[in-house]
């Protein structure tokens, strides 16, 4: 497997820059993500992004796009689902295939919606963040499937295909229709059990006992995709300079707190990019 | 005389991003700067600007000054000389004339010039960076003055007209004439004496006697502005949400150091704009 230099998660603002200071220095890398920002997409009007006043979200991801088209800069659209620290590199997996990178550029975005009760304390005991990975494990079994937006509900197809029984909790108006789909317009507040998971509880207390929950989301917060990355009230801690607390791990963008802003996104890619190189420099020593 | 809400000292494209930020969020405020940034004006390419792609410094330059335009956002071209810290307020001099701010952004550049042996010691004991300021001090009296660009030069007539005698340090091809001007085309070493300024030695170890030192350069230092202000390695100290060492005080750009990038500078004028909000709301409970 070849090592790139940077492995750079996320595509939005913040990652798009790094990837263009990484191309402009001649470094291997890869730009993980599912397109352009869809929270720039949905702008409706930008007037603080300078030298660009009063552009529509559409049109500033526009020109980011074509930005990266005269630069030769292509999207991994592979979705990062584990980064495992190795020391002197990084080992990353995305959608079950395997890369390696010798630094990380987080660019994850924020993460929009919190965690539920029993989420993070169970993951790995029966909750999961990725369909492609663990679907196997539910072969015949009965799980509730969390489904963030339209673009992902293949992937609740292909899990219907696996388990038994599906409880589906869709956040959008689905017209999904399977035999072992069960459709539920309520939410769920918690996830249960002793050692593993056992049940769901919804908002008006009815209990559904279950053999895993599938939460399916665009952005995987950062410390579930590398452990040991430190966080604070939801975001990654890092320093000027865009360090996290992780050697040859940095991070840019609305994944490090606020301002949400473009501006900053961009900034924080540019400075994590230049961390990258010096990181980089010292590696080679 | 009115306090404004922010001032911004530096109108390069970290200034620029923090004014167009204060814009919006109706504050108000005071743009510090003599015109748009040199150093991106002579700029020969940018590709690394997110969204606009293979600009040289010029065009960005004028896109810049387009969005503040647009936006009614005005250059003051006083220059700043000092900044005093009240507590709930800073008081700024700026060609003598004084203005208020309940808080401060410094984006004042990174200082392309190190200062020379004595020229911090003797700062306020015969070395000067201010003309109007300190002028009347040496009104028949000896003074050296370096002097960093033609458009400063008229600081040069100025103090001609008080000083009896000038050894003038031109670091430009300068065509002063004055009978009191003495043109050396030497650079000075050292500024040396015991309690004050006494003597400077050039760099071929010829001494001067001179009773000050004015050197005249576009950007002071924010530690001579401001004093009291945390620097590192010629750099304003900051966390990640720009916040200096100093309450109301945040800073933005090349002087909070490396990398030297455009994108990384409105980046940090963005955060640093955001993080003056939340104090100024902090101020008003």
């Amino acid at each position: 497997m070849d090592r790139v230099d940077i492995a750079i998660i996320g595509s939005g603002p913040a990652g798009i820059s790094a990837a263009i200071n990484a191309k402009i220095r001649s470094k291997s890398f890869l730009l993980f993500g599912s397109g352009l920002s869809t929270k720039v997409e949905l702008s409706e009007k930008i007037d603080n992004y300078p030298a660009i006043f009063g552009v529509t979200g559409h049109e500033l991801n526009e020109q980011f796009n074509v930005h990266m088209k005269k630069m030769g800069i292509e999207i991994t659209e592979e979705r990062v689902t584990s980064i495992y620290n190795m020391g002197e590199f990084f080992y990353i997996l995305a959608d079950q295939k395997a890369f390696e990178a010798s630094c990380v550029i987080l660019a994850t975005g924020a993460e929009t919606v919190k965690p539920i009760e029993g989420e993070r304390e169970f993951l790995g005991l029966g909750v999961s963040y990725c369909a492609t990975c663990d679907g196997g494990l539910y072969k015949n079994r009965t799980i509730a499937v969390v489904c963030e937006n339209n673009e992902m509900e293949e992937e609740v197809h292909y899990l219907a295909e696996l388990a038994d029984k599906i409880y589906y909790f869709p956040k959008f108006k689905s017209e999904l229709d399977a035999e072992n789909i069960e459709l539920i317009d309520r939410k769920i507040k918690s996830v249960n059990g002793v050692e593993r998971v056992e049940k769901i509880v919804l908002k008006d207390e009815k209990e559904i006992e279950v053999d895993g929950v599938f939460f399916l989301k665009e952005a995987v917060s950062a410390d579930v995709l590398l452990k040991g990355l430190a966080i604070e009230n939801g975001y990654i801690v890092v320093d000027h300079d865009m360090k996290t607390n992780i050697k040859g791990c940095f991070a840019a963008g609305d994944c490090t707190g606020r301002p949400f802003q473009i501006a900053k996104a961009v900034g924080e890619g540019n400075t994590a990019a230049h961390s990258a190189f010096s990181y980089l420099a010292e590696l080679k020593k």
